[in-house]
């Protein structure tokens, strides 16, 4: 929890396979760009989960104000590798209104009638949220070839074919982040005894588990394929090492926060004149309990400590591969132009800030200014 | 803080609505039930929510295993009302993989073209999940009904057919926890006068607003009415104060985890034998790093320290209307019976296992037992 508590690197470009990239050394033990244990990357993580959750809200509103753009999470890893816990700890972090969450089992007989990428499609993200595919259309190279469930050269033709069809779907304005979570062979014989050891996990058992624990050898290499032939730089891979869960889920924290902060999602402006509005309102209520003007350009005031809160959150800490954008301006813009319509506020605004700034000090690393309410 | 942080009365009867309810004198700005303050509310509403959180994964668990049961939190209410907020705060608290939401706007083209239960027979929550309806069905005797959108005997007719509708969605094993926010409409105006003042919150304003608002008094009608004609004995209303969104918040979370408590779901058994399980299961790891016996015992000993942890939980804090489940039977068994199957354990969980002890030592009123990870 000190203060510099932060990555090394960045990791987007750290964990990304380069041409030498061999997965079979890949040590799925290590933490790469990330100095501290599981306690500071734990600390790390809630604090950029904040900060996500932020970024992920103004996405929200981009969205609801005419915005296409949106964030595709790509999960895969196999039994065991922790996607589970990646959507539960990670994604749990953000509003449940700003998930478009999907899992991939074994196709439907409806599924099984169109091409493998038609329920995908049916999946995407809708405008202004993350989507998350807890495995993907990758199965179709995977379990699809290890299981031999379509000829070779249909599952070789599919690389070409999900590479053109990411680059559409990038096109219409989706960040795929794409993740494949490596435990080791050892860890993952481990999590399958503890789900057989603790009846409070046999649900999550399969007996088709250890026969696809079998297929080791087979799985690594079909990932190591995937790893070569679909690391495109508009949808490139990252791969986490997953013995270490806390360190997983870390590291995808990470990467969807920074593909948020590339996208750089701004407050909307309104379409209607807010003085209007406000005089509209008004007439709607008790002149008795009106908040005076003072009280009210506190409200705008509030609001203007969030905007730089949160700019200092996207400028500080993070380590970024891509040039920084400039931030802290649209937002205080916004709220500028605001301030100058309207200077008032309302009586609660005091409690709420009170209570505010007791949040703060009681959790020091709480950056991303967290609004209370939402959508 | 206090031990003594509960409910003086539970809110599932204390919030329905009885024959003499009278929504023109209704306090929104009352406490029913809960004496606390803000503070208080908020503890026990986190403390609540690990339990929801942990018997919604239970729920999940049968779900997966054959079972057909889940709940459905309708939420209505106004605009400002505390929808979203609930959504976000109280439904944050549990896996997005046990949540199945849906926001029910203006409808679609496809939408109008069917009868008014088609979009919202389509949204009704899986197996083993929490359903939430941001609006429902609901709209359509209350907006339907105020903008004249339909003849009166359509949307009189509707009562009778949404207590139908209701009766054979609970029939199929779906549990409905219908709850209307109702704020008072001096809070209405400063909540929406504050979205006026603070440009992040522009987004969610719509000039529709001022004009909705002025139909106050029609929407309070048509409310009494709802509450009157809908509050049925298998899906009854909940009218929940909501000028003071802490209690708002945790009333609905109380309601949703006493619906859980009483569905009483429990780990599902397995359908196959561990023990051949765990013989498979060891043939493919490494002889040398197979943890020991007595370090396999000890991930059982985790597992009925969880569940006792978990009983208490649920046996304690709640004063239920609903006679008390019998709890600590089902799983605990489950664990017992196979612990005499294998006995054993591995290295790696007297670490998790230590730091799981100082978690619990951290945060004293953690009482659902939380799971590391999940589905």
């Amino acid at each position: 929890m000190a203060d510099d508590l932060a990555w090394t690197a960045p990791p987007a470009g750290l964990l990304r396979p380069g041409p030498d990239f061999d997965l079979a050394t890949f040590d799925r033990a290590s933490t790469p760009g990330f100095d501290g244990g599981k306690a500071d990357g734990k600390a790390l993580t809630a604090e950029r989960g904040l900060l996500m959750s932020e970024l992920q809200e103004r996405l929200f509103a981009e969205g609801r104000s005419g915005g296409e753009r949106s964030v595709l999470l790509v999960l895969q890893g196999l039994d065991t590798a922790g996607k589970g816990g990646i959507v539960r700890h990670v994604m749990g972090m953000v509003d449940p209104q700003g998930i478009d969450l999907h899992s991939f089992g074994v196709p439907t007989e409806e599924e099984k009638r169109h091409n493998y990428l038609w329920r995908i499609r049916r999946a995407l993200p809708r405008p202004g949220r993350i989507g998350v595919f807890d495995r993907s259309h990758y199965e179709d190279v995977l379990v699809a070839r290890v299981d031999q469930l379509v000829e070779e050269e249909v599952w070789r033709r599919r690389y070409a074919e999900i590479n053109r069809f990411e680059r559409t779907v990038t096109s219409r304005g989706t960040t795929i982040v794409k993740v494949a979570l490596m435990v080791s062979k050892q860890e993952q014989g481990l999590r399958l005894l503890e789900r057989l050891d603790r009846p409070d996990k046999h649900w999550k058992y399969n007996p088709s588990d250890v026969a696809t624990r079998k297929k080791w050898d087979d799985y690594q290499e079909a990932y190591s394929d995937v790893l070569a032939r679909t690391n495109t730089d508009i949808a490139p891979w990252h791969v986490i090492p997953a013995d270490k869960k806390w360190y997983a889920r870390l590291a995808v924290t990470e990467l969807v926060t920074q593909a948020l902060i590339d996208l750089d999602p701004r407050w909307p402006r309104p379409r209607w004149r807010v003085a209007t509005q406000v005089a509209a309102l008004l007439r709607t209520m008790d002149p008795e309990n009106v908040p005076t003007d003072d009280e009210r350009s506190e409200t705008v005031e509030d609001s203007l400590a969030d905007e730089r809160e949160f700019a200092e959150a996207v400028a500080g800490a993070t380590p970024s591969a891509a040039p920084a954008p400039e931030k802290g301006s649209g937002g205080s813009e916004d709220a500028r132009s605001d301030g100058k319509n309207d200077k008032k506020k309302d009586k609660k605004k005091d409690k709420k800030k009170d209570s505010k700034k007791k949040d703060k000090k009681k959790d020091g690393k709480k950056k991303g200014g967290k609004k209370s309410d939402k959508k």
